[in-house]
């Protein structure tokens, strides 16, 4: 704990359950607000982080001088920090979820039974979102405008090194919540750095009606063991690209180096490369060229390592791992079988690609592979809500529960039936 | 333990895990098995119970008599009861969800990007479902048809006095599997009565998808707090009827009899009457009279039992008090707005009515409610996935998330992501 810290330690369960109940109460005013309300309150905080960037940085700077004292890796730190431009992506981020459609109130399905009832399933917002991360300061804009344009209050549990950070952006958004007439407490930050406000927060069932939680498998994996509330999680993108006999050998080579090496350490990266036996001579030269010329590192197989010298030797692990780097574990299969029997025993079942000419190959992998994502002749690193066209995300879910794949606005959302009758009675 | 049980206790966690990944096996053989087969093994397993009529019989006579023996109630022992119209209504109810049109494969949406990439979301199976239950031996027949349907493999965990009547009647099910070439392990029993053995299922993440808990709140309660798998489930159902001053008189009278009268132990059955003041004198005293004169007891506030000297006391408890019996509390409120507050807090956001003639108040009342079912001039008691035309249904879920309201074969799906393109690298 700091000075800075306005929470009395002792009472975190208090304070917590405080911050619950305003939440609770804003959410149900969230809930019949309108869609111009809720868009202004998003413009108006993006037009203020704009106006405050120079307030932002400077919280920012405590941040990052506390960080280096504290000894944080350079990688940390850089996901710490704010500049002008990442401020202006918060607040562009903000204006394009004001832009997107509104998912509450939307009609999903209707129907009229027999006895004259009218059905219909109306789209209505879940209620209170819990959102708990690590140092990337954003996430604080981002998730609180998902949860605002679908209706819900959030609870933002921001990692302890952005403290100061992640407050200053909070207070902008809480002002274009007053601005639009909004209550300020549907986004609220933890006020704590105390790791049992964490604690409390997963235990607080009646107040928040799911977690988010957004960062590394640590962090996840924590969050799903402690939480008595249901959890929308991202757990590991172990992603394959299968490279089947019958694709052409430049997209093969375009697909897997985008696959892995556009940005080896998004989720939606590959991780391991597959490929049919009878595609090895002809196809998988090139693709280990054209990877390691872009400086990544092959694992491969006995086979494998026979194709080029560069290749080192992948262990039994290598085929579970997730990299998060210019790192790609290659082995030879055969065939089709093979190769889904492998995604299904080593894969994380987020996103896996097979590249092929032959239509009855793709439509088998499409359909018997388990994954929140399948594709074919596409680069995994289109995992992505905005590449799907659903705006914003926050997060991708590898769970089947609710949400699979891309979570936006939509996926924040739950439904209600709506009934109309004229007197009707059950016989 | 009894000599009928084959399971030796000190190794229920083993045994259990073994048949997780039983049906974890049996899982992956079902998202891909045909409609077809999935409704030879459903008709084939009716045909079976049918067909077996006697042998179920005699397996239930030993329930009925060990719960004799260890003085179950009379309404215990009717739940626990087959006969043969029961048998047959198992049976039937089989052939039902065969005729459903089968959820998985399809196409909930599609679309296509700037780029040419194809998408969709089409259904797929959970997984896994684990339901526990209590002594309704045809919950047996019902959730695992519900489950096969959706293409879900199920372990059940039948209630201990039922354990000879849904062994018996789970041969039949997995004799129906066998017959379609379908693995017999789709369907499993837990073939112990120890209790240990759901304290073991409720741990089991990575074998079991989603808990369907089916039975009284103490059960729902036990399970809730001690599942690390996701539960979908049915708490209470205080349901409330609301007649506005706006309402006809006669619909008001019909609506509101129904609601409670019809079944008064269903989840759907009101529990609370709210009337508008203004309405006090016009609507309540032929609502409270044909209450009372088929059998219901009334529990009113003091302007209530002004009314009808027959109505008794309500006490703070009573608007709290799902009665599941043929107990109606009653109260005055001064408006839309106060019925609505007492509906948001005493509620349990089941299913809510409105009976009024004036549209504005029950748009107004549709929208305010945050209920999984709120219904404008139609009874309570249509909460019912039959009576929506979803066909059977697994339960009612009082939460929000995945499913809502009544789940049906769609609400046991989740979806994958299907991405079509012709070698999209992502820029």
């Amino acid at each position: 704990m700091t000075a800075a810290d306005p929470v009395v330690a002792t009472d975190i369960p208090g304070e917590m359950r405080r911050i619950g109940a305003a939440a609770r109460d804003a959410a149900a005013a969230l809930a019949g607000a309108s869609t111009e309300a809720k868009n202004a309150a998003l413009n108006a905080a993006a037009s203020s982080l704009r106006a405050d960037t120079a307030a932002l940085l400077a919280a920012n700077a405590r941040d990052m001088a506390e960080g280096e004292a504290r000894g944080l890796t350079a990688a940390m730190l850089d996901r710490l920090k704010l500049d002008e431009a990442r401020v202006a992506a918060m607040a562009d981020g903000l204006e394009a979820v004001a832009g997107l459609a509104d998912p509450v109130g939307a009609t999903i399905a209707d129907w009229t039974r027999p006895n004259g009832l009218e059905i219909s399933r109306v789209r209505v917002p879940l209620g209170v979102i819990g959102v708990i991360y690590e140092s990337r300061p954003n996430v604080t804009a981002d998730a609180s405008g998902l949860c605002l344009k679908s209706g819900n209050a959030a609870i933002l549990r921001a990692g302890s090194e952005s403290f100061h950070s992640a407050g200053a952006i909070m207070a902008r958004l809480q002002h274009g919540l007053r601005l639009a007439g909004l209550p300020e407490s549907a986004c609220q930050l933890v006020p704590t750095r105390d790791r049992a406000a964490v604690g409390e927060m997963l235990t607080m069932t009646d107040y928040i009606d799911v977690i988010v939680p957004r960062g590394g498998k640590s962090l996840i994996e924590r969050v799903s063991a402690e939480s008595r509330i249901p959890v929308i999680k991202h757990l590991d993108g172990i992603c394959h690209v299968y490279v089947h006999a019958g694709a052409a050998v430049e997209m093969a080579v375009a697909v897997t180096v985008n696959a892995k090496m556009r940005r080896p350490g998004i989720c939606g990266a590959a991780e391991t490369l597959l490929v049919d036996r009878a595609a090895a001579d002809s196809h998988l030269p090139a693709i280990l060229s054209a990877l390691i010329d872009r400086g990544c590192e092959i694992r491969g197989d006995a086979a494998v390592q026979a194709l080029d010298e560069r290749v080192r030797p992948a262990t039994a692990t290598d085929w579970d791992t997730e990299y998060l780097d210019a790192i790609l574990s290659v082995r030879l299969v055969d065939g089709l079988d093979e190769a889904i029997a492998h995604i299904e025993r080593h894969g994380s079942h987020h996103t896996d690609s097979i590249v092929t000419g032959d239509a009855e190959a793709a439509a088998t992998f499409l359909k018997r592979i388990d994954s929140a994502i399948v594709m074919h002749n596409a680069s995994t690193q289109f995992a992505d809500g905005g590449e799907f066209g659903m705006g914003a995300e926050i997060g991708i879910s590898t769970g089947k529960l609710h949400a699979r794949g891309p979570v936006g606005v939509e996926q924040l959302t739950s439904y209600k039936y709506v009934v109309r009758g004229d007197g009707q009675v059950r016989p």
